[in-house]
C-alpha cells in the first residue's frame, strides 16, 4: 500500500489537502480513485489509513481513518558525513532513511571542496525514502557546518564512531559490549580527513575510531557498511531492543 | 597512484600496450608523460610498478619495474543477486568490487521480470572499481542463470547467507561462530522471493537465513549491508587474518 508522508496533523476524520505535487502522484500515476486507501505519517502522530474523497489530478482530498501504528522512533544516531559530489551525497541521505539514521549532519572538512548542500532537496529524499522503507520518523537533514565547529560544540554523551581510513580496531570489535544512546557516525570526504583532523578526533574522550576493512571505500559504501555495523551492533537491529 | 588493470602477464621488463581506452585515459585524461609511474594488475600475477615510455594519446607504452605486492586472493565469496534494474544492478557490482566479493552471479527468480543482464559491460564496472579499491582480484561476473537451476546444483561445502525479507534471526547472531571458506550471500528481487521459492531456501542444509533489520531495503542497500556484515563477522574485515 502506498505510504505518504504529510505535514498536517494526523487523527481519525481529520481532512487532508496532499500539495500539487503529491495529489499529481497519487491520482495521475498511481491512479487511485475515491475510495482509495493509502497510509499516510508525518512524524509525530504515528501512521493512519486514510481514504481519496475527492480525486482530482490537481487536488486530491483525503480524510484520515484508523491508526495502523502508533508513532515509533529509531535509534539516536546522526551520520555525520563530509559535503560529497551532489549524486554520492543525494544516495547517502537515501541510504540513511533505510538504514535508520535520525538525522543527517553534511561537514565541511578541510578536504572539501564543496561548501554548499541543497537541504531542503535533501530532506525531499529522504522523507521520499521514508516512506519506501516503512520507517515513521524519516531522518531531518541539518545545515551544513564546518567539522572544527562542530566538535567545539560537541554534545556531552553522544559517542562518535569515526571511521578512520587511517587504521583502527575492527568496527565490530570496537563496538562490542557498547551499549545504546546517543550516537553519530563520521565520514570522511573522499580524499580523507587533514592528519590534525585525525588528531583532533583521536583525542576526543567521546570518539571510538574504527576501521572498515582493508580496501579503499567510496563515501557512499562507507556511509552504508558503518551504518549497518552500528545498527547490527548496538542499534535496532541486534533482536535484542 | 593511478591503477591499471590490464590482461598482459606481469614480469619485470615486460612490455604493456594499453588498448586505445586506457591509451587515451592515462595520456589524456591523466596526463601522464614519459617517465610517469603507475601500478599494474592482472589479477594472477600481483601489482607491480610500471613506468610509461611512450605517450602518444592514442598510443601509450609502458614497461612493467619491480613486484609491489605479491598476488592476493579475497575470501571465496559469490554474491548471487537477483537480477534488478540495470542501474542498480551495476551499483551492486561496483560495491562487491570494493566490498571483497569474487564474483557476481545474476540469477532470475520467479519474479524477476529482466532476463538478460550486459555481462561484459558489468565486468568492465567490476575492473573499474577493483582499480579505485585497491584490490588485485577484480570480481568475475558471471553469465545470468535461474535460481532453480542454480540451487539444483548447489556447490557442496558453499554456505548460503540467505537474506530473507519474511524475517530470520539478525545476521550477525546468525555469522557467530561459523568459519571462513566458500560462501555466498543471495539478494532477492525487488518484490521478494515467491513463496515456493522461500520454503526451498529455507528447506537446503547450506542455507543460512538472515534478517537485515526491521525496515524494507532496496536491493543495492540489501546487497550492501549483506556483504558488510558478512565481511565484518567471518572475512577479511575480522582482523582474525
Amino acid at each position: 500500500m502506498i505510504r505518504l508522508f504529510v505535514p498536517d496533523p494526523l487523527a481519525a476524520g481529520a481532512p487532508i489537502a496532499p500539495g500539487p505535487e503529491a495529489s499529481r502522484y497519487l491520482i495521475a500515476v498511481m491512479r487511485l480513485a475515491i475510495g482509495s486507501e493509502i497510509q499516510l505519517f508525518n512524524g509525530r502522530d504515528g501512521e493512519w489509513r486514510a481514504t481519496v474523497v475527492e480525486a482530482d489530478k490537481r487536488r486530491c482530498r483525503l480524510t484520515v481513518g484508523s491508526l495502523i501504528r502508533p508513532q515509533e522512533t529509531g535509534p539516536d544516531l546522526t551520520l555525520v558525513v563530509a559535503l560529497v559530489k551532489r549524486g554520492r551525497l543525494e544516495t547517502i541521505v537515501e541510504k540513511a532513511a533505510e538504514l535508520g539514521a535520525a538525522r543527517v549532519q553534511p561537514v565541511l572538512t578541510r578536504r572539501t571542496n564543496a561548501d554548499r548542500a541543497n537541504v531542503d532537496r535533501l530532506q525531499a529524499i529522504a522523507i521520499e525514502a521514508a516512506e519506501q522503507t516503512g520507517r515513521m520518523d524519516p531522518p531531518r537533514i541539518l545545515e551544513p557546518v564546518k567539522l572544527a565547529k562542530l566538535l567545539d560544540g560537541w554534545e556531552a554523551g553522544r559517542r562518535l564512531m569515526f571511521c578512520d581510513e587511517t587504521g583502527g580496531p575492527p568496527a565490530l570489535d570496537a563496538l562490542a559490549g557498547k551499549g545504546g544512546g546517543p550516537w553519530a557516525i563520521l565520514i570522511g570526504p573522499e580524499g580523507g580527513f587533514d592528519p590534525e583532523e585525525i588528531a583532533r578526533l583521536r583525542g576526543m574522550e567521546a570518539v571510538l575510531p574504527v576501521s572498515l576493512g582493508p580496501r579503499i571505500l567510496r563515501a557512499d559504501t562507507a556511509a552504508i557498511s558503518a551504518m549497518t555495523l552500528w545498527q547490527a551492533a548496538v542499534g535496532d537491529w541486534t533482536g535484542r531492543g
